[in-house]
C-alpha cells in the first residue's frame, strides 16, 4: 500500500495528517477575501476543526443534502460573496461532502469568471471520489449534475480525522468507490482490499489514510489522461449504470433508500456478471467479487415489479439502439473496458443473477 | 489592410462572405442535435438568412436587451435543451449581439458540463469584441456580467451582411471598438481608419469585412497571450474606464441614454488626456484623437452635477486607495499600459478637459 502524505498531480496537492498545506497556501496566495462553505452538518462537526487556523473570513452555512443542490442555493451562495465584495483574487473554501464540493467549487468556478477554490471533503465518498477529476455542478430540475463545468481546484486536502464525524454505514457507503478503483485498475490491490472486513469499517479499526491516498491516485490518474470523460474516464462508471438506477429507484420509495455505495454494490456485481457473461473474467473471479462485496453491503431484496421499474431508469437519457445501452465492463480484474452495448434483457438477467445469490 | 477571408486563430475559425464554414461544420461532427438561440430581433431580422441551411434544429427564442441577461433567462435556455433531451453531443449557434454571444454561450458552456457552440455575431459591436476572446456571462442582481466562464466557441462566423439588419447608429456603436484596437496595437491603421467619416459610416458606404478582420485579429491576439485578463488583456479596458461610468449613469436617466460606442468614445478622449498628461502622448497625438473621435461621435453635454455623479461610479467596486484607481493608457499611439494609478481629481480634470473641447 501506499503511504506517501503528500501526493502531488498536475498542480493538485493531497494532503494527509495537517492543515499546514492550507495555511501555507494562504500566506503564499495571499487571498483578498476568504470564505469557507459550509452545511448546517459540517458547520456542527467540522468547521471548528479550520475555524482558528484560517485568517479572517466569511462563513457561508447552506442545507444539507442533494435537494438543496440547486440554482437557488448558487444564487444565495453568490448573493454572499457579492455582499462581502469578493474579488477574482477572493478564495472559496468547501469544506463538506459531494454536494458541497460540487456546488460550491461550481459558484467559484464561475464567479467573476472564475476565482480560486479548496476542497476539504468531509466523507469517504468525496474524498476518494467527488474531489479528485473537476466536476463540479448542480441539480436541475430533476436532472443530476445537469448544470456544471470542469475545473481543478488549487488544493484537495484528505483529512482522514474527519471520517470520524461520519456514521459507519457512511464511511462503508464510500468504501464502494475505494473498491471500484482496485476493480478497474489495481488487480494487486483488489486482492489486497480483502482484507478489510465488515466489521473493521462499522468499527472503526481502518487506517484510511494510505487506502484513500490509492484510490485518489488511481483516479487522478484516469481524470488526468482524459478530463472531459470522451473515452478512459468512463470506466469509472463500473458499476454506475445498473447501480445508478437502483440508487434512483429506492430513493423514491419511503423506508428503502440505500446509500450511494450500497446501490453501486449492487451495480458492481450485475456488471461483472455481465463482464463474465462476455468471457472477460473467470467464474471464480464473479465468484470472488460478488462473495467480498456481499460480505462489506449484504444483499438487498427486489421483487419483479421492482426491476421492471428499475430497467427503464438505467436506459433512461441515453442513446439507445433497440433498448441497448453503452456501459464500462471489467476486461479482467484490474482491467475496465467501456462502450460495450448491452441489452435490456442482458441488464434484467444481471439483477436476477445478483437476486439468486 | 487586411483583406483575408478567414482568419483562423488556435483553432477558433472567423468567416466572411459565406456560411460553409457552418455547413462544413455540421457535416465533419454531425452534432446530435441543435439549437439557434435568437432574440425577438434577430429571430426576425436574421433567422431567416441562416434557417435553411441548418439542418433540423430547435429554434430557441428570448427576450431582446441587457435586462435579460440573467439566471432566469438561463433556466430558460436550459430547460428548452433539456425538453428537446439534448446530449453532451449537441450544438448551440447564437445568432445575436453582445447579449446573446455572452448568455447562449454561457448555457451551452455550462449544459453537461459543456457542449459545443458556435457565435454568429450579428453587430458590428459583437463581431470585433463580444465574440473574441472567450468571455461569457451573464449579470447578476445589477452586477454586469458577474456569473461566467471563460470559454470559446467552436467557430465564430463573421458576415458583415448582417449589419444591414443594424440602424445606423447601432454600426456607428461598434466601430469605437474598431478604432480603439488601432489606438491600443496599430499606429498605421489608426492613420489608414481616420479616412472613414461620419457620413460613410451613416451612408452604409463602408466594406466592413477588412476593417472586421483586422480589428478581430488584434483583440485575438492579445487574447490568446491572456486569456483571463491577469496582465496585457487588461489593455481592452483602454477608454472603458471612465466610459463604462458615463454609459452607466446615462442609462439611468431617461432620454439620455447613450448607445456603448458613444460613451467609449468618450472615455477614450478622457483616457486620451490622461496619457497625454503623463507624458506619453503628444500634444498633436491627442489633438488627432479628439478631433477624430468627435468627427464621428459629435459633442456630448455633461453638467457639474453629471460629472459629480459620474466620478464614483469609475470608482465603485474596484480596489481604491486614496480615490485612486488603475485604468490602461496610451504609452504612446498604437502601444498601450495598464496599471497606471490615477486620482479621482485627474480623472474629473479629463471630464473637464473633454467639455471645454
Amino acid at each position: 500500500m501506499m503511504t506517501k502524505n503528500i501526493l502531488h498531480q498536475k498542480g493538485i496537492y493531497f494532503l494527509s495528517l495537517d492543515l499546514k498545506q492550507l495555511t501555507d497556501y494562504i500566506e503564499e496566495k495571499k487571498p483578498t477575501q476568504i470564505a469557507v462553505i459550509v452545511d448546517s452538518n459540517t458547520d456542527s462537526n467540522c468547521y471548528h476543526i479550520i475555524k482558528k487556523i484560517i485568517p479572517f473570513h466569511q462563513k457561508i452555512v447552506i442545507n444539507p443534502g442533494e435537494e438543496f443542490k440547486n440554482l437557488n442555493t448558487c444564487s444565495h451562495i453568490w448573493q454572499e460573496m457579492t455582499d462581502a465584495e469578493f474579488d477574482r483574487k477572493a478564495l472559496i473554501i468547501n469544506l463538506g461532502g459531494g454536494v458541497i464540493g460540487d456546488m460550491g467549487g461550481f459558484c467559484a468556478a464561475t464567479y467573476k469568471r472564475g476565482i480560486d477554490f479548496i476542497q476539504i471533503p468531509t466523507t469517504l465518498l468525496s474524498m476518494v471520489d467527488a474531489s479528485v477529476g473537476g466536476k463540479l455542478g448542480i441539480d436541475f430540475n430533476g436532472f443530476k449534475n445537469h448544470i456544471g463545468v470542469f475545473d481543478l481546484p488549487k488544493r484537495v486536502l484528505i483529512l482522514p480525522d474527519f471520517l470520524k464525524t461520519l456514521s459507519p454505514m457512511e464511511v462503508r457507503s464510500g468504501f464502494a468507490e475505494v473498491i471500484k478503483h482496485c476493480l478497474i485498475q489495481d488487480k494487486a490491490m483488489w486482492l489486497e482490499i480483502q482484507k478489510i472486513s465488515q466489521a473493521d469499517i462499522l468499527g472503526g479499526k481502518i487506517d484510511w489514510q494510505p487506502v484513500i491516498n490509492h484510490s485518489i491516485l488511481i483516479k487522478a490518474n484516469v481524470t488526468d489522461i482524459d478530463p472531459t470523460e470522451k473515452g478512459l474516464r468512463k470506466i469509472l462508471n463500473f458499476g454506475h449504470t445498473i447501480g445508478h438506477a437502483i440508487e434512483t429507484y429506492c430513493l423514491g420509495i419511503v423506508g428503502r433508500k440505500l446509500l450511494h455505495g450500497e446501490a453501486i454494490a449492487i451495480g458492481m456485481i450485475t456488471e461483472s456478471y455481465l463482464s463474465f457473461k462476455l468471457g472477460n473474467i473467470s467464474q471464480d473471479d464473479l465468484n470472488q467479487i460478488c462473495q467480498y462485496l456481499i460480505s462489506i453491503y449484504s444483499k438487498v431484496a427486489f421483487s419483479q415489479s421492482d426491476i421492471d421499474q428499475i430497467l427503464p431508469l438505467a436506459l433512461q437519457d441515453k442513446k439507445n439502439v433497440g433498448g441497448a445501452i453503452k456501459m464500462a465492463l471489467l476486461n479482467s480484474i484490474g482491467d475496465c473496458g467501456y462502450d460495450f452495448e448491452i441489452s435490456k434483457k442482458e441488464m434484467e438477467q444481471a439483477i436476477n443473477f445478483y437476486l439468486g445469490l
